[in-house]
């Protein structure tokens, strides 16, 4: 197998990157795009020379190998059944679903149907964690004991988007939590959130909060703590620190620039980076890249389903914790 | 009222930190030092040009007008008590007593005689915390809204000490707690605590833990992680950070010099201090100040019987959380 | 003028980025490629969808507005002439020519023939140093004073390169003397320079040196050091430092990751990436894209002839002050 | 020998710091304080527990082992020649002359007396410069290569102080000048100077400069640049980097404390110390200490009059250098 032509779903913000990178990509094509906003797909199907095209014709075609789905979550789940009958392999925009039970029918069916799927939780592929998460495997901290990441966002979203958006667990933590197992290597035991709206009052208005923390204990006894906000002024804060019987390591901020001014103020260094588009830039090329490696090498790319659920899973258990105010045993 | 004149408790290693900042102190004088060891007395009585007395005749004595308490924690409720009883103005090593209403019981003899007391909650005087609160308090990040701590010691303690502790949340937690209360300027209304033995097996045989984290949420919803190991080998660990409305603020660890060397292996700044003597030799400085000034001037110490007693009981909720596995209303 | 389609003279290794860079430009296309060594120029060009050519065809296809010279130093100056006189636009790698009146007679014909010649000194375009340069220029630090520059390369390179390099000051310190004038806005009227051969005996008996010092005294009495190093073991060191009457401000380097280590060693960072063609990966790019909107606006490049003869003015100054022992009036 | 008993000289600003240490010293003691303004003597005597003294007395006074000339350059030499033939061991603050035939006639007098005589720079006494300097020692980074030393004043001084200070070569780079040497553990064969007048109109026209850098050539080969300036808003800057076969080392800036600021206009740290007295206090109580520690093992301090006269000669070169535009050879 040698070039992977792929049909893209949705062109929109995240599919304007997605489509960047399938055509800045060495081993893959930019083959077709679909989008029920037929105005952006032409826009971006122009840009790097694809077609516009529908669904049904797309799965159809033989000349298309693969999906990139990153149209709105509610339609997640459907376009992996259609895709994985099509037998065409899959890269999903996380999460798979909202619903638990959903996300796992439809990876089952792509589990039946024998094609890979790959769940793209871009942080995997950050750089500067993935060398953190490399550090950690060859031991240079020994074992890992406490493991803490800072997730901030600069901005709260829309409100319309809160609404639909499953919660600050499911949206936002959901990214942490399963960075927790990734780092770890381990499955948490029990979880524990509180949670508050200190932001913006209309976030808990559409039922959801702004600020929370979480604890995870995993099943060796070695503890996470998770934090996240909705708005730190000063951009996107994403940190993630873990102290080890033999040391400690921790990934720090992307900064804007290298230029520090020095005056009557301080010492004043650059932001860091606004928020995901500049941050895991490069995490989303090389998370289509290990995908475009697994799928012509034939073997399964790193996160899947599995990996989506479980996130998933945590999330709901977060979500059931803050409201609760107990933790909840998994 | 001129001159303070000291009779010190206690001539092991936190007594001589503090016979040493009392010797040097313009407005203090180290007029008597009592320790059961006797020659441990003389060594630090010698070296300062003080007295060895005994317990009885330096309080009765009505040249000393304060009493400094660094002998071992069961002998601290007695000795507030009879210093109190006393008439002498008090200055004492956190915590009163390990168990509460012991210490409640000293702290109201203090308030009947109406002495000044002040618990050496040390951090409070740590001139970078004292910064960050002093920045918190200004306003210059809006309201606060989570408050992260982290606190680790360089390497477990004996194992004897251990034993007579009261545990890593009374004996090293009850620092972090008190910080928060203070840094926040809130009362706490929940706490959850998981905790682990990763560290010393035989710490965990002593009934104690060596791994430790601790959720509030206070009650304006503010939430607060904080973070406890025996052991971080690159030394004291001890930051804080705090996002707010309009920003953040972290004060970082305090390094053993400013000496940087690159190399084939990266970029090697030095390591934090070693461990509390070296981290709050200036705390110490600044509590001593605090007190005689306090003392001298007829005010009350900022801290004191109520904010030791508070800490001690949000310690014991630790205790219980992590021993009961669910969150404790406070 | 829409897309701009170029012929590249060189297919070797800055010939490969610039290749990379134009096949992934919107407005611009990699058309042909021509190098002596007909199995580079061919390689590259199947892998952009080029057209391997020779040089007098290239230059007589109108279908090619404008020629990208990365070849070999010693064909800079012909191919210059020959592109100009044949109406293409001109992006030159530097020096125009080792030989001063060279340059300045290949620029002459370049400005006879009226056609846009752009001279690539890359760091102009660097991210960090074209932001510490708009501060400064937006008067953040009011006039600047003291201008600092350090700029190490990690290991000499082999020695045959030496021989026809130039020497350190027209291959190497040229550019940090292009970045003085730049950066400072004001031109040189003194320079001294100090020489020594501590890294490589070699490079002493090929009569060059490996290890350099200037200071440059600019018409305002602006003060400006630079030091060059062939070797910094631990990476390409590439750091500016301005001091001004309202403050400083410095571009430190980039490095590559932001994890670090704690251990019993110290607290490690990652080294700065370890050579041009990572460091400035950037700057490349943004050099292009600023020669194809400066082709396609019709307007002049901001970095042209004129600039590549005075730094190589300089640099021809500063190795006559290192042999001579004297400062050179300018 | 026990206790060193100290005449000092001078009461001013320097001899304030000079007798906070003595008095702290386990072994000195501050027995006499002579100044010819006699209510200055008297404040610091009288916070100290000291005499007020003349003199005549105090030299003849066989109580008194040292002095500690921190009296106005001017009195120097005169001082050190009459304690020298008293016997007194001598802690003298740099410079001992402004010119450099009296300095070398009193250091001979000195010799020739066979007393101790320590000349005061206190920048080998600061701990972190100490610290790069034992590294260097330690072979941390093979042999150095290129020395590079900041050392800019935060503001100018008054035009008085500019007057009778000898110029900012002899009273500001004379300490750079000495550690340059002192660092690198070998002597400058060469030097070339340049310097304007761009802070502060007047001091041009008390025909001095506030903003100089100077190029050193060591015996071996290995290049030196200084950078000085009489005002930096932010603050004392003092930073030294090396660069060697093995690697780099530098010393950074002392901040105000490790707060850290994130917001909209960035992330900021706290300024470097304000200036000397500040940034230097270790250095005074260990150059205090060493000289101490010297009397009373009857050893020869680490720095004396030939240090100080080195440095004070090449002082004298850097001035002429700056004055006549060219490099002077030593």
């Amino acid at each position: 197998m040698g070039m992977i032509s792929f049909c893209q779903f949705g062109a929109g913000r995240i599919g304007s990157i997605h489509a960047a990178n399938l055509a800045a990509h060495s081993d893959a094509r930019l083959h077709t795009i679909v989008d029920t906003d037929r105005d952006a797909a032409e826009r971006l199907a122009k840009r790097y020379g694809a077609a516009v095209g529908d669904q049904a014709k797309a799965l159809a075609d033989p000349a298309i190998d693969a999906v990139l789905i990153a149209s709105s979550t509610d339609t997640h789940a459907d376009l992996v059944e259609a895709a994985a009958r099509a037998g065409k392999a899959i890269f999903c925009e996380k999460p798979l679903d909202l619903d638990r039970r959903r996300a796992k029918a439809c990876a089952a069916v792509a589990e039946e149907c024998r094609v890979p799927l790959m769940v793209a939780f871009n942080r995997r592929f950050d750089p500067n964690f993935a060398r953190l998460e490399s550090e950690l495997r060859a031991g240079r901290i020994g074992s890992p004991e406490i493991l803490r990441i800072t997730s901030y966002d600069p901005a709260p979203p829309p409100i319309e988007f809160v609404r639909r958006s499953g919660g600050l667990f499911r949206d936002m933590m959901i990214h942490d939590l399963d960075m927790a197992c990734w780092l770890l290597g381990e499955e948490p035991v029990e979880l524990f959130a509180a949670a508050s709206v200190l932001v913006e009052p209309a976030i808990g208005e559409a039922g959801d909060v702004d600020t929370a923390v979480v604890t995870l204990r995993m099943k060796s006894g070695v503890l996470c703590q998770i934090a996240n906000t909705r708005r730190a002024v000063y951009g996107y804060d994403q940190r993630i620190e873990v102290l080890g019987s033999k040391g400690g390591l921790s990934a720090e901020n992307v900064v804007e620039s290298t230029v520090v001014f020095s005056g009557a103020e301080g010492v004043v260094g650059d932001k860091p980076l606004p928020f995901f588009l500049q941050r895991y830039a490069d995490a989303y090329r090389r998370e289509l890249d290990h995908f475009v490696t697994a799928v012509a090498g034939g073997t399964a790319p790193l996160v899947g389903a599995k990996e989506g659920i479980r996130a998933l899973a945590l999330a709901d258990a977060a979500a059931e914790s803050a409201r609760t105010g107990r933790p909840v045993a998994l």
